[in-house]
């Protein structure tokens, strides 16, 4: 009998983001995977928990994943530590589905915003069926990314009449807008590269903890507004001990 | 008192992709602003009917918002008549809301997939809003994107580990992959664009009628593949009377 493994996209923050496939698929999973990083943020664990609950009638049988420390880069032969990382992860993985989910059973993860943008968990459970000797069938289910979160909070499109949208980590923008494309989100941004961009012509809409209670935004010419983003921005990381933020750059 | 228009993105094709959030405030409605196009599909109709059944325990007033009829590329002065027919739209709006939405009520709008990609509601609405003497709300709603069923139906993450993706009118695909980028998301391809451009080194992820009974996925080798592409397009935009479709096109 053929298993099954759901991933399961819950949307980027506010628990009512959940779909009603997502619920529906909740409500049907005989096991959960939750995947533990290193620091993980008590918040999230707080989101899923709520939604879990939301959309089961009988209690879900939890499985944790605690993903091996991450090397950190100054490790000596950086790349090949991250090889026996990744390599030990999966074995994690394997491990755990091979002994919790039972032949024709459905086991699931549930995938922050949407499992197809800046995620890792689909490529991991897409090679751990590749390497399993038994019969699982993956299933995808969409959820509400951040970067339409972002969109909707502040009442935007994310693109301009028959015009393109690129999405991006922060990182590719470290040197400016990229050619040719007046409207970029950025995400993962652990530097505030939006400050040290040349602002010029560019609008920017920022978002932090979308979605969720302490939601900020704020938005305007990028050369006016960015010192309010980094102040409001750093009092926030500070108050809450971590933060989560995206912003659409847009060429005026 | 103040009134409120919710725009509600309810996903780009089932049912079941509605949010919470979505079915919340589609139960809430005062009144339902439904937009006719001049060649509008029955399914959509039928898609939405469907939402507002499940999701309102008491019938949902609703007042139908027919487009003037768009002036065809070959008018003389084509960008005038352009401006004619938006200007006769906002008023069509504009009166139909000044007059059916009642001071405090909340009216609402659905919108195909999310609000924010490749949709004139949201700019259509806020200009509405802006003329307004009266004072009303604007709340959007994000949906499931095409672009999301797309990466969650062929089971793929949109972008590259650390890379960007690109979401863009097919149009501007006509002449090729976009400089420096190796993920392209194309949408509104009315001329088969996948099929006239250079195929070396593409892989190509097709989807139709993401998220329907009907949906067709291909994916492969852009020049192993685009042949069958277009005769199963052609085939079922024949059989259906009309076809949505979407795709990624990847630089191995
Ligand atoms: C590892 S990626 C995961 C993205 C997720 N799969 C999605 O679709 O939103 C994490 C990044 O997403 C963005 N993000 C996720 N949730 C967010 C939220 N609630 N508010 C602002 N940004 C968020 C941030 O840029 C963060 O660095
Ligand atoms: C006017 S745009 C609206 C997009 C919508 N706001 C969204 O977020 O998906 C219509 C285009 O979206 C894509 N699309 C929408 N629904 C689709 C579906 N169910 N299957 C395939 N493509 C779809 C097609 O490329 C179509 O030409």
């Amino acid at each position: 009998m053929t298993s099954e493994l759901k991933l399961i996209g819950i949307g980027a923050g506010n628990p009512e983001w959940v779909t009603v496939a997502a619920a529906r698929a909740i409500g049907e999973l005989d096991v959960l995977f939750v995947v533990i990083k290193e620091k993980d943020l008590d918040e999230f664990v707080e989101v899923r928990r709520q939604i879990v609950s939301e959309h089961r009638s009988t209690p879900l049988r939890t499985v944790e994943l605690h993903d091996p420390p991450r090397p950190w880069r100054s490790t000596p032969d950086y790349p090949a530590a991250v090889r026996t990382w990744r390599a030990q992860r999966l074995q994690q993985w394997s491990d755990a589905v091979a002994s919790e989910l039972g032949e024709g059973q459905v086991g699931g993860f549930l995938v922050w915003g949407d499992p197809s943008l800046y995620e890792s968990t689909l490529a991991i459970v897409k090679e751990l069926v590749a390497v399993c000797s038994r019969d699982i069938r993956i299933q995808v289910i969409p959820g509400i990314s951040s970067v339409l979160a972002l969109a909707a909070a502040h009442q935007i499109p994310l693109n301009r009449q028959g015009r393109a949208v690129v999405i991006e980590p922060a990182r590719l923008l470290a040197s400016g807008m990229p050619e040719g494309t007046d409207d970029v989100v950025a995400m993962l941004d652990g530097h505030q590269t939006f400050a040290h961009i040349d602002p010029t012509g560019l609008d920017i809409y920022w978002g932090a903890y979308l979605g969720t209670g302490d939601e900020i935004l704020i938005s305007g010419d990028l050369e006016s507004v960015r010192e309010e983003i980094l102040r409001v921005r750093a009092e926030a990381a500070h108050r809450k001990g971590w933060i989560f933020d995206t912003y659409l750059l847009r060429r005026r």
